[in-house]
């Protein structure tokens, strides 16, 4: 066996010159150093072609054993797909070669050799292989031209909410994750050993933001929630990202007209900030006008039955059933407002002219729910009642509830799920796809 | 017993038009609503004060009996500290109030009423009552002057920090906290029950940030990490907010770098943005000189030894020991650097010329450990080594040691507690009070 050539190497005192945007014509016959992994070779006999990919886009080294020298060249001949490595070379222009210039090396520096092919392209809108395979070799996964583009969206999208949310004076908090009592009821929670406690992983910040509209009125987190999701379906996760909102002196009309100004905001600058990922993700933000339509939950029960499903006051409305309606506008944004009380939270507030139903809001992207929200209950005797009609225990809240003997403020607010938004705006199949690392009931690692 | 004239009433049509900053003397005859929490009353006979404070400062209401008519005024009477309200009411010019004017109410609406006097007062730089207390009633306690300040110094400084590597370049990420295997030996973890399995709580983004530098070249994450540590004391968290830094192609000397200039941006932004909150907590940001001080751990045991101490090479270097150095700039940040390898974990490489120490720094601050970094290692062959060394069982970590074979660039990185950095910034006594909600071994609730 031949002695391999391509040996790995420490970084040194090598650093990186240029990033592969950078390296075009106007650069001609300047030295680069530049780095990244190797996302193809192609080997024609005395010319070899290596492409370096960085986080900024892709460049060509081009190999020509007549202009690199033998020993150079054969060396280049060992590079392989995924290795981690640095080039210093001349740069030339080449009309065929991204960005209309190749590198011509004069040194190439291994710095981690890939011992395996990996069993997916890393070019191309989708994968043949299937999402657990991805999965199971997920950092080397998010090489892949399609995931890369969708988590440069993601970026964005985390980015377009902050900006707007802190334009609108809101404060970003933390809050904790590790929580004393269930906050909405106690099913799907993951319970932690807490010291020589029990404890569970927080489903929401709900009480927590409620609570600090009392000092900082507008807050919101950009957090984990952690749901101990029993079913397999491609739009669960078990630890999922959650953009929380609450807004003290609004109610529910306000804090919608936030979110779906949050939405434009969001869809603007995607459209604005990844021209060339949605162009190579081949897909359109969806065109918005403002307000989005509201449903009243009553109404569309009405309009259902007339539509001839078997429906009645009270119950779910499943996408599937919505479907009988056949209105267009139902394939965008739209909002489902007032609820049964009987259906949301202790904390959401009844409507004071029909008790039964909640000023409350769900907000739909065609059959995927993205946001619930309300006005919240900000008074210590109505919450107390609302928690005993909910077969709750006041007790197990007595550190929330001793904070409303202090002026709580009327306040409403939404969560929205990062995963489902992105789902909706990107155009994912499988929301694991919209995560860095999913978690599911089968999934733990890595 | 006289009946009540401050009804609690709903939030209803009212809305707020103008905020405390906005009620000027140039607002004179203006009718605003101002809304709030009332954080002072003082009762003069015919006259009383109230003030209103909402997140942008105070404003004062003055109700004279002569001039609001008596109904107005016994309700005005009525206004307790903390209580949530709205008033409506004309603007005039008022020396001696805040801004330079006050409002003369035609309308007061009570949201909700405080029902009991707080066991601490609102103003003030520090509190009279023990931390417990305030942290029972936390989200009344961080209505205090203190924490406002405190808290608007923290949004700066998570600010700055995502304005700073943002603009170097680096993507946010979101790592699982929820993990199959300890990260660094396995001591100080919160167990889960995952479904019908056992997991953990993650300390630290560790090997996934590492991981993500194979896509993304140079990530960060500022997220919540869980350590069930057992002491009791002013400096540590159960769960904190950690800021985690990764960068492809970049040694430690090149990340020690960015920590520093990542610091100066930060005192640099809360200089800038936090005038008012500084000049009321009688703080000033440290004078900072780049680069900052380096000591290798070496010279420090060598010079320790020369005073006197009794410490050998190997040993941790605690804040006591170094007093005797009496070295001025051991006050302000500074980095310890090439520790013994055997006392940093597994992923941390070691120096190529003296391999018993490592590429490792810690930053620190006076006493106080902020930050702590490395180069990590980049190769499968070197990490199993290191972990077999350091007992622990390279096949727990089959899904890390697997994308190993595909190219790990070089990197390097570190992680640094928000608290604590805060802590040091605003002169925190006590790290509880650098967060929201603390969670410690005592604390859990609310």
């Amino acid at each position: 066996m031949e002695e391999e050539l391509l040996k790995e190497e420490d970084l040194g005192q090598w650093r990186r010159t240029h990033y592969s945007k950078e390296v075009g014509p106007a650069m001609a016959d300047r030295e680069v150093v530049i780095m990244g992994w190797v996302s193809s070779v192609r080997d024609h006999g005395n010319i070899s072609f290596i492409i370096i990919k960085d986080m900024h886009g892709e460049v060509q080294v081009t190999a020509k054993k007549s202009e690199v020298g033998e020993q150079l060249f054969a060396l280049a001949k060992e590079v392989k797909e995924h290795t981690s490595l640095g080039v210093r070379g001349k740069v030339r222009p080449q009309e065929k070669a991204p960005n209309g210039a190749e590198v011509v090396p004069a040194e190439i520096k291994a710095f981690s050799v890939a011992k395996k092919a990996a069993p997916f392209m890393t070019t191309g809108k989708s994968s043949p292989v299937g999402i657990d395979t991805r999965l199971d070799l997920r950092a080397v996964d998010l090489r892949r031209q399609q995931l890369g583009s969708i988590f440069r969206i993601r970026q964005t999208v985390v980015n377009a909410i902050r900006e707007f949310l802190s334009r609108q004076d809101f404060a970003e908090v933390s809050t904790p994750k590790m929580i004393a009592t269930a906050t909405e009821g106690g099913a799907a929670l993951f319970p932690i050993f807490y010291y020589d406690r029990e404890a569970f992983l927080a489903q929401s910040p709900q009480l927590y933001k409620e609570q600090l509209t009392m000092a900082f009125e507008s807050v919101f987190e950009i957090g984990p929630i952690f749901r101990a999701e029993p079913s397999r379906t491609n739009r669960h996760l078990s630890e999922a990202t959650s953009v929380d909102v609450e807004r003290a002196f609004a109610d529910y009309g306000d804090v919608m007209a936030l979110l779906e100004r949050m939405i434009i905001h969001i869809i603007d600058s995607v459209k604005d900030r990844n021209k060339a990922d949605l162009e190579f993700l081949e897909i359109a933000m969806p065109a918005l006008e403002l307000p989005f339509p509201k449903y009243s939950y009553s109404d569309l029960i009405d309009k259902l039955q007339e539509a001839g499903e078997r429906i009645q006051w009270g119950d779910d409305i499943s996408p599937q059933v919505m479907k009988s309606l056949q209105d267009e506008r139902l394939n965008g944004f739209y909002f489902i407002v007032d609820w049964p009380t009987s259906t949301k939270p202790f904390y959401v507030k009844p409507r004071a002219d029909d008790p039964k139903v909640c000023e409350s809001f769900d907000l739909m992207y065609g059959p995927l729910e993205m946001s619930s929200g309300s006005t919240r209950i900000n008074r210590k005797n109505q919450l107390i009642e609302r928690m005993q009609k909910q077969g709750l225990k006041p007790d197990a809240f007595d550190y929330h509830l001793r904070v409303f003997d202090f002026g709580v403020p009327p306040h409403a607010g939404f969560g929205m799920g990062l995963e489902r938004l992105l789902m909706a705006l990107a155009k994912i199949e499988n929301i694991r796809d919209a995560t860095f690392y999913p978690r599911d009931i089968d999934r733990l690692a890595p």
